[in-house]
């Protein structure tokens, strides 16, 4: 089974990555570009053939070690 | 008009992050976890009203900054 976990910043977590990158497109002339932030896609090739016990796999490693839930929130997808 | 562009590294491409997560994983007891990719998601807020004209605007920050054509391939998606 496949696992894709997509991790964002929290609304109002300052977000530095973001933040460069929209100077940077202005820096390149791109106008009409407002609020811009990056986050992380992992995806993990899992042997769990179950779906209900995968995704409790994966919210167990976001839990671990995939997420900062302090500062970051996670959506996790499954696929066969 | 929001774009979401999903950024991976192209098949063959070495991920030392997802090396460093597949090790820290298996540290951690997680069992079944086979390859494991990390990829980045930036999300832009545009003025664009226009989703042919806000594609190509997004497409060429594609080609001119977010990703690096030789190693990455990226997927764009729009929504209003």
């Amino acid at each position: 089974m496949k696992a894709k976990v997509t991790i964002s910043f929290k609304p109002g977590v300052l977000d530095p990555q973001g933040r460069a990158i929209s100077h940077a497109l202005a820096g390149l002339g791109f106008e009409g570009v407002g609020d811009v932030r990056q986050g992380k896609v992992i995806e993990l090739d899992l042997a769990e053939t179950d779906a209900a016990k995968a995704r409790e796999q994966v919210e167990a490693m976001c839990q671990a070690l995939l997420a900062n839930p302090v500062i970051e929130t996670y959506a996790i997808e499954l696929a066969k």
